[in-house]
């Protein structure tokens, strides 16, 4: 198909498709003319992607660009995909601080992570933040999160097909990235309902 | 204190104190002098909060100084402080579609929900993302999410104070952004356990 189709097909407007072509987020189509070049159901697919982790994911088009770089490169089992996921996906600190009450917290719960799992130290970094408001977190509403956060974990990666590493590979960003704004939109919603039946009358 | 005294106490370098004075994100100071002012401790807890929200929450200049402008002016209810604050907090969607899918979801779970809250939008734009790139959210993996969300929202909403609404507005802010990324970081990390337990010897 031409790109006119392939913007036609996908929703997204040419131009778009035109930026996400010169910025590598999707490989050039076969050419065919001196101004022509011929697109098919791999730049279709690579395409949603694509505009998914920029626009629903918040990815900028750099990142994008790593994650879907990797996941070209995709191969071994299906957890080394998931820890390289995490690896190529945002956000990216340079926090200098060990993630030690991080690293505390899991293995209290029992959890084996790699010591240099990058989500460690997001939640060392998170963790830092309360304390600096004066909001430390405390154990019991910690383990709260914690059985949540391993409930929606076992539907993820239950979720995760085993038939490519590189079809998995596609379904973990995705799963990572694109479900993250649903659990946050869910708990702000739950916290409205919760809030309704505690300090309103029906 | 001095403004040097002020930037000790909370670690803040000066150049970012004297940056979110002049956006407003912190009040200015008592005028002492031609070149002097004096800070107290109100400037303390709010330069702590302002550079919570943006460092950790992630939060841009402009959208943390519409937040803190929200908590000066906070009085009502601990239900409308709740929905005030998820009003002026990120993400501020504007995509055109009704949230006819989410308002859907959350009346059959039995949630109380204001129809123009802005976390139905999130919602609806995350499953739409979700179907754009072929992977729609089945209602078993919903309910399992849902179900979780529910969960920590039990414990934001209790943890909230009910002394004052100001004090109240503030801990819901930090309780909204700053215990996000928590979430987050908290699923990944559980995903890589899930994942080990799944697919790796011990």
């Amino acid at each position: 198909m031409r790109i006119s189709e392939l913007s036609t097909v996908t929703g997204v407007p040419v131009a778009t498709v035109k930026y996400y072509l010169r910025e590598g987020l999707v490989p050039p189509g076969r050419v065919t003319g001196a101004t022509r070049a011929e697109y098919d159901d791999g730049h279709v697919r690579r395409l949603r992607l694509a505009r998914a982790l920029v626009q629903v994911g918040g990815l900028s088009v750099a990142a994008a660009r790593d994650v879907l770089a990797f996941l070209d490169a995709a191969d071994g089992s299906l957890h080394e995909v998931l820890g390289a996921a995490h690896s190529a996906l945002p956000p990216q600190l340079d926090d200098p601080h060990d993630p030690t009450r991080a690293l505390g917290l899991v293995s209290r719960w029992g959890w084996r992570v790699h010591p240099e799992a990058p989500a460690l130290r997001q939640l060392e970094h998170a963790l830092r933040g309360l304390d600096d408001v004066g909001a430390a977190a405390d154990d019991v509403r910690l383990a709260t999160y914690a059985d949540a956060a391993r409930r929606v974990a076992e539907a993820d990666v239950t979720s995760v097909p085993t038939t490519s590493p590189e079809e998995a590979a596609t379904v973990v960003v995705i799963g990572t990235v694109l479900w993250e704004p649903v659990l946050l939109a869910l708990r702000r919603l739950a916290q409205e309902a919760v809030s309704a039946e505690l300090h309103t009358t029906p």
